[in-house]
């Protein structure tokens, strides 16, 4: 494995590690570790963490259980790896390290989805920590991809839009199926489509689809109802996340309106984001369009997230949130209405940000496909 | 949904947290939420947080993002929910609920995976408390099964088990395909075979045999090595788990001992699962059949864990844990030996421990197969 992007990438985060104030990062489970070394720990009950000194003298280490110490593919020049064996205690390991290269009373940065239980544990053996979250730091890093990263996303999209596309087409039989049954056939075409792994495929028909983050059941799919389906799964490593709403029949003109009306707001969203303008325009962009035709009580969620090694990650589209869009950031446009005990519409696209204006990384079509 | 498990458990629980001397739990993502409540938190950057106060007089409640409220399906005599909106900050809502229940200076629980990222908040938030991790309290009443948990437990390793006979017999091809293909068609075959959801499918040939959680990869698999097999996902919320090792061609002498030692070790182990013998017992078992055999230092990892709601769980089979086995305890039972750089072998079975002795769930055969 080349340390290119993985020395570049530990450089940046030491920098803004001795800019913080801070003396070591802890990254564990979640993206931070396979971002800066390539390795993905295992979410498992046996502690990996990375150990990074923002002191450049001192090399991170990699505490690693010794039975995932061959999954390891060693990066020299980044950091070495320390197996520890079943009668070992790895908390200790990782607090000796910390005091060798931090001293009794280091600022320490873990990274978020470390289990609490581990950082209990780091708690009780290093009582002179003071402890803040990683993504402070990484996360402002992570969001602005490298052109390696954006290929890489681009070919998820491109992959997802293939199943949409058959689903669109009417090649995913739904009337009649169980929801549950129609997930597994997205999750086999995502592999068959180049995917390594499925991420999650909600299904949601007819009044379940008033619910945004359904999960599909066992409901079978009548006729004359609408079929909100969002897939995604990872492909080299990155995630793709898009969703499209599709209608079993005629939709009624109601249906039709409101579903218009979500592809406006969706489109909108994509328009703000302009690199320089707030992420929170972009939300609000897409929020205007619905609230203006009425909906507003019904769109209950943000208008998307960042993606990259992570489905959900910086920036968020969300009010609040003023860091302006930069070029290279990569994040779902997904507005949508849901009607409780009725149904909704959802229409999500990966969107890019560049120097030369938003560039949906989707294509799949955003017509309304009512199908037979 | 019925009250009935759920009402129960939640007596166990405060009954066990008042011993204890805690003040409340507050669960997340992990299984102790779903055993409580049935319901399962998604892991996501959005707070799920189930507050059980010891305190009988205050009614557990379920924070909960607004777009997944849908999801829950009310239990209203153990917990209620509060929805909190886009725009709410839900560690607030969840500090002052315990401030209410508990007071400024509370002993509370969290669930041992709850993210870093929350804790941190919790603890700013929530400056007086002391923390300690909710599974020193709900692992050992979650370790021991009731007759439904048994029987759902038995459900899921008769599936697996029904892949594992296909593989045995040779009906999975295996020479000339890449591990990753035959690791999708071990996730499709559980899928057929009732599974919910696929949760790995460890697929090591040749060489990656030796490295006990190897990826399935893109290795294309040979004639004449072996394939060490794990592979498990969830069934009515239960999990599976199970290892065989097959051979594809003749086996080599060699081969054939080291298989026959780790039948020998697996076969040991269980038979020490008596009720009232230490867990660590279970793990001298089998070690000491591999010792013997003089193959000690390439038998890396424990012998086994407990599996229910989550795949590893307690009760662990492992040297220093002298808790007694109990009748309910479900757990593995997977010796291995593993040559780095050449092979290795494994075998697992599920075990539930009852008062007449050992049985294993799983009852695909521990014969070797020599595939053409």
């Amino acid at each position: 494995m080349s340390a290119g992007p993985y020395a570049a990438r530990l450089a940046k985060v030491r920098k803004a590690a001795d800019d913080a104030g801070l003396d070591a990062l802890l990254l564990s489970v979640g993206a931070d570790l396979p971002w800066l070394t390539g390795y993905k720990a295992m979410p498992l009950e046996r502690l990996t963490m990375l150990v990074v000194p923002a002191d450049a003298s001192f090399q991170p280490a990699l505490v690693v259980p010794e039975l995932e110490a061959p999954r390891v593919v060693p990066v020299p020049e980044v950091f070495s790896v320390r197996a520890w064996g079943e009668t070992e205690d790895p908390i200790e390991i990782v607090a000796s390290l910390v005091r060798l290269a931090a001293g009794a009373s280091p600022a320490l940065a873990i990274d978020d989805k470390t289990w609490a239980v581990f950082l209990l544990a780091l708690q009780d053996e290093l009582p002179g920590a003071r402890w803040s979250r990683s993504s402070a730091l990484t996360g402002p890093l992570r969001a602005v991809k490298d052109a390696v990263e954006l290929e890489a996303l681009s070919r998820a999209a491109a992959s997802a839009d293939k199943v949409a596309a058959a689903l669109l087409a009417g090649e995913v039989p739904l009337v009649g199926r169980a929801e549950r049954e129609v997930a597994a056939e997205i999750g086999r075409r995502l592999l068959e489509e180049g995917h390594d792994q499925v991420g999650f495929a909600i299904v949601a028909s007819g009044p379940n689809a008033a619910s945004p983050h359904h999960e599909a059941s066992s409901r079978v799919i009548e006729r004359g109802e609408p079929v909100v389906c969002d897939f995604g799964g990872w492909l080299d490593g990155y995630c793709s996340d898009m969703t499209r709403t599709v209608f079993t029949g005629t939709p009624p003109a109601e249906f039709s309106h409101v579903y218009g009306v979500v592809a406006e707001a969706q489109a909108a969203g994509v328009e703000a984001a302009q690199v320089g303008r707030p992420c929170s325009e972009v939300d609000r962009a897409a929020r205007s369009v619905i609230e203006d035709a009425g909906y507003g009580a019904y769109f209950v969620h943000r208008t998307g997230h960042g993606i990259g090694l992570e489905v959900h990650e910086s920036p968020y589209m969300v009010a609040g949130n003023d860091e302006p869009v930069q070029a290279g950031h990569v994040f779902s446009v997904e507005p949508g209405i849901y009607l409780p005990g009725r149904w909704g519409v959802r229409t999500e696209d990966i969107v890019a940000a560049t120097a030369d204006g938003p560039v949906a990384l989707n294509q799949a079509s955003h017509a309304l496909s009512a199908l037979g």
